[in-house]
């Protein structure tokens, strides 16, 4: 990944929509790409109608670095993803013959015709298997069910136990430069500080300042964050609102 | 609303997509829709970014029945819902005297210049009150804040407690005819059910049939969820379901 890559999660499931399930999906990607410096800067959750999922890949992938999707990657009739994603980008479905041979070697006797289906993915998809494990090595091809990739399009399941299991495959593919975040906490309201804050949004380009009141805080009103790839700058710009709020800084961090 | 309602919802926020703040309001929104009868259909996570925001309005209102957004309503740099909105209908921005005159109320002599940008909506706005408390009493103009509604888009605060306590003001704006459910467990596989799957999907039209495996529920391997808004259709899928499925079929409820 790029020092400064941007990223877009797509989750994909009438469950989500209805409230059946809480999503689980983005909120550990959320962290995860905090983590490795990557900036997350679009969501999108749709049904599960392949017209809906084309339409956002085909947004989203030119947009952003990577795309991850989540969901519809199963055998039943509403894992459309695949398909969905192939059409985004005008390719064939083709049945991949590693994952084939996987499949059967897994299922052995008990494989239906219609679980050679997860074998079916973009003709332009590739297999990603990671590019080291806990212990350093790399998996081998054939011995775990890879991640598969579609130009920037990470295609991800639902699940989310394996989700999580997935992500952590290929983790260190995305690892960018980190963001260094501070916050600042205020005992003045939004309104009496939304002059400083503006003067340091202009004085601190690059520095992504954020306002969040809080009502139940036991003795601040407002905290305020600061972010950047440029640590000093970060710095620089906390301890300049600091000066400029004087009296109504309660602490920093 | 139409009994067949549809909704889509659009947070607003680089704290949702640092991971700094975790979303409430879309679970909560969630719930209230489904309860209400209302089809939530999208969901949309975007940064404090007015061309972002202006988009996603743009796309969402002609879609949908009601567009619900959180966040970017305060008097900071970073609040910049309404404008955004404005921009989306091409409409300008205009000081309402209702909302200006409750600002001077309220704040009296702390009263600054800077707070008054909070009156400031779209040309095309309306100021809705919400048709009737737990009381049964409708709230009178002027007693509280309303909710800023432009054409089909509820504009609400992002701060979790206000926008609870703003969405129940308008709630009973959105009642639709109810949306029924009902689940079958299964002890068989995905792809053991698949194909009776395809069958119940292609045999009753207007019920949303989904199939979510669970890999740590103690009796079971799939959920398989039936939706509908006639409720003896869903009834009548779940029945021929369970028949087709027999031995598999743990329970259904």
């Amino acid at each position: 990944m790029s020092p400064d890559a941007t990223a877009a999660i797509l989750l994909i499931g009438n469950e989500l929509l209805s409230g059946k399930v809480d999503d689980e999906n983005a909120r550990f990607l959320i962290r995860e790409l905090r983590a490795l410096g990557v900036s997350l800067r679009r969501i999108e959750v749709v049904p599960d109608v392949p017209e809906e999922i084309t339409d956002s890949v085909r947004a989203l992938s030119p947009r952003f670095d990577a795309v991850f999707t989540s969901g519809g990657v199963g055998p039943t009739h509403d894992d459309v993803t695949l398909h969905a994603v192939a059409a985004a980008f005008s390719m064939d479905i083709v049945r991949h013959p590693d994952l084939e041979a996987m499949l059967r070697r897994g299922y052995g006797d008990r494989l239906r015709e219609r679980d050679l289906r997860m074998a079916d993915i973009p003709s332009g998809a590739r297999l990603e298997y990671g590019r080291a494990g806990a212990a350093g090595v790399a998996a081998s091809p054939g011995s775990v069910w890879p991640v598969i990739v579609v130009r920037n399009v990470w295609v991800l399941p639902g699940v989310p136990s394996i989700f999580r299991r997935k992500f952590e495959n290929v983790r260190e593919l995305f690892r960018a430069a980190p963001i260094h975040g501070r916050a600042l906490y205020s005992a003045a309201g939004e309104g009496s500080i939304a002059d400083a804050l503006d003067e340091a949004v202009a004085a601190f380009p690059g520095v992504d300042i954020g306002s969040y009141p809080h009502l139940d805080a036991p003795d601040y009103r407002v905290k305020v964050t600061l972010d950047g790839r440029d640590a000093a700058r970060v710095n620089d710009a906390l301890a300049w609102l600091a000066a400029k709020l004087g009296a109504a800084v309660v602490r920093t961090d």
